[in-house]
């Protein structure tokens, strides 16, 4: 039996996972692949911490550089996460001809179209099954099981962290800060949440998922992303009155020739599938054109659940070693009946909007009139009970309208003088 | 570029799919995979059905037996359906070294054992996705991508048809005949749908995916099978009152040593994932026990979702064969923890209840000194409007119980002259 060599870089939370996976599952995994695989060698900045997990000293390696430099070494694991020094360990190993599989998405989203090309380019993989919905094999069924599909959308809910915070709003009925500090608590959110609370996190994830399935490496600052930290419990209250649950979605969507990239809090029907997706799971709603609509769904973070994605990697990259295949290109080529991506003024939509208003006669008109200006049609309104003495918060679902209109109007609106707070608005989407 | 050649058994609904995607994506396909996948030859018994694809006559051979036999073909496909004569072309096709893509549970059901066996034994494989849920890559994700996972439990819904005529009846308040009828209007259902509604083509969907999971190859009479024929509009309602949605589900689960395989329909809560699959959509959940829990979910059937699935299995095989690659054995081993097969009477579950009981004193005291008699312990109880003159339903939910003194008591409560019809029992799951 083959066997196949790895080196570890990064010996954190889920590369001790790996290890602990490779080890007590060494003859399940060697009768399930006809492999042996072997760990070469790990290397951490820091050995000093406990990983629940026993290695040979012999493996440990002091420096990157030696696992990067061992000739023996097949297969480079990235578990340090970051962009650097991590590209430049994937690079120094690609060049020194190994595979690579990483569970790095703010690395791939920033770098991916360089290091894919470069691997490509030397007849190597970088494989990144656990950088998107952990150990939910979304990226395999992609590329693979999904290879004679074209797509039409994405809509994901990619961060645990955001979607445990707004279930806990939605069915405890507190407000952010509360279901913050609870996730926190838990240990499901970080100290410093911005990167998963303002969407950054998801748009990184959202980036893989349209290359894979459009062939665009978009960027960043192509994105729009709006996080849920403005979101207040009386809209998750209200819109709730109205048949829709808020999530956090990660959304890339084909309208005619142009794509649309978007991360955003969106209200979206409750009898939706994504509407029941709580806590932290995860789940990932894809258009196909072949296969129709389909969701993957699963715990979307996790030391074992990501350690079972990257195992699924090295597995995969091990047989395609010992057979001396080389899957091209990550299997993926551009879309090319996308010409450009849209920008978010030209989006358009349903919407949920509050005002903040005062009660008084003459006050819904006056709202309505610069609606109707901007060619915004209301389908429905609702006052509801008075907040504080004399204002009332009156809520709308608009027909479809432009986002730059809308703005246009909420801008116009805000400057009456009966209205109170900034006016508030919610994208809705079908799915 | 290698070209592969594919020889073709079946040119009906999903074959001519699959030759169109295999024309259609000629370029697409080749890009992404590296490979030029031929169709060499298609046979089938009657070529004069309109195929809504165009093919040379030189493709057209006269038999199975000239694909068979044809020393160029690479993989043979075959979508014939039905266990004689499929189950001796696959056979014959792996003695002449041809690797096989199939969508035929019910032969691999019945056959598979033997089948998966003589392709190991010639070093071929026999890859057969479009077998469980069409176009959703389920079988790619429990063989591959959850590579490293031992399994706990599998809750499918999947059969298209009887999930389409349960929706129907909990979203439309009709009766099963004329969700039936309707069903069967709209093409979802066969003029005969005994197999989709009698639970048999989930309970052969569930013989491939506890293979999957568990390594096990149960037989037909080793499951429990219930189908949806007797479910009443009426225990829709009730359930519903009591937040639980009816669905057909295939079950097979580890308790302790033993393994539950079971099909039947089954009342699960409605804030679960399972309860919002509605209409012809499958879904699969299975519990990991690294990944967590997993949630796949598509269209069940349709003629290019099939295809969808056969041309991914096609690009794989392509690629093993091209890198002279085997994957042994399906990558499948036995789950040893498993010593054996537990049986329904064992069986142990929450249950509603329903009787239709005479409205007079005591009935109630009667029915639950019996209950009480076997052991089995009433978590609530509702006593229905009345539906004939002085017979009411009376609504029950019983703690967890075993199925075996269940049925005990429901036989002797069944013969008290208050009872004026057969009591109903469906089983709960929590999932």
């Amino acid at each position: 039996m083959k066997g196949i060599n790895l080196g570890l870089i990064g010996f954190g939370n889920v590369g001790s996972g790996v290890v602990r996976i490779l080890r007590d599952r060494r003859v399940f995994l060697a009768e399930k692949s006809g492999l042996q695989i072997n760990i070469k060698k790990i290397c951490d900045k820091d050995f000093s911490v406990k990983r629940g997990v026993n290695v040979d000293k012999s493996l440990l390696a002091r420096s990157a550089q030696e696992v990067i430099d061992d000739p023996q070494i097949d297969i480079v694991v990235e578990l340090i996460g970051g962009v650097h020094p991590a590209k430049d360990y994937i690079s120094a190993s690609l060049k020194k001809g190994k595979d690579i599989v990483t569970a790095n998405k703010a690395l791939l989203a920033q770098e991916g179209r360089s290091l894919f090309a470069e691997a490509a380019l030397r007849g190597k993989n970088i494989y990144f099954e656990a950088s998107v919905g952990a150990g939910i094999p979304i990226i395999k069924a992609l590329r693979e099981g999904l290879i004679a599909n074209r797509f039409n959308s994405i809509f994901g809910i990619l961060n645990g962290t955001s979607n445990y915070i707004l279930s806990s709003m939605s069915s405890n009925n507190c407000d952010f800060q509360s279901a913050l500090k609870e996730a926190q608590k838990k240990g499901f959110a970080e100290k410093d949440p911005t990167l998963d609370i303002e969407g950054i996190d998801s748009a990184h994830k959202l980036i893989l998922l349209t290359y894979l399935c459009f062939g665009k490496f978009v960027k960043m600052e192509d994105i729009f992303i709006e996080g849920i930290s403005q979101i207040s419990l009386s809209d998750v209250i209200y819109a709730k009155e109205l048949g829709l649950e808020i999530k956090l979605l990660a959304i890339a969507k084909k309208e005619g020739k142009e794509l649309e990239v978007r991360v955003h809090p969106t209200l979206i029907p409750e009898d939706n599938l994504l509407a029941s997706v709580n806590g932290v799971f995860n789940a990932i709603h894809v258009t196909s054109d072949l296969a129709g609509d389909l969701l993957f769904y699963g715990p979307g973070a996790g030391q074992m659940s990501a350690a079972s994605a990257v195992v699924s990697d090295i597995v995969d990259l091990a047989q395609d070693i010992k057979a001396g295949l080389f899957r091209p290109a990550m299997s993926i080529i551009e879309d090319k009946s996308v010409q450009r991506l849209s920008s978010i003024e030209e989006f358009r939509s349903r919407y949920y909007i509050r005002f903040m208003a005062l009660d008084k006669p003459g006050v819904l008109a006056k709202i309505s009139g610069i609606l109707a200006k901007y060619g915004i049609s209301i389908a429905s309104v609702t006052q509801k009970e008075r907040h504080k003495a004399h204002i009332v918060p009156i809520v709308m679902i608009v027909h479809e309208s432009n986002e730059k209109y809308l703005r246009h109007a909420l801008m116009q609106i805000d400057r009456l003088d009966v209205i109170k707070e900034k006016p508030v608005a919610i994208r809705i989407e079908e799915i």
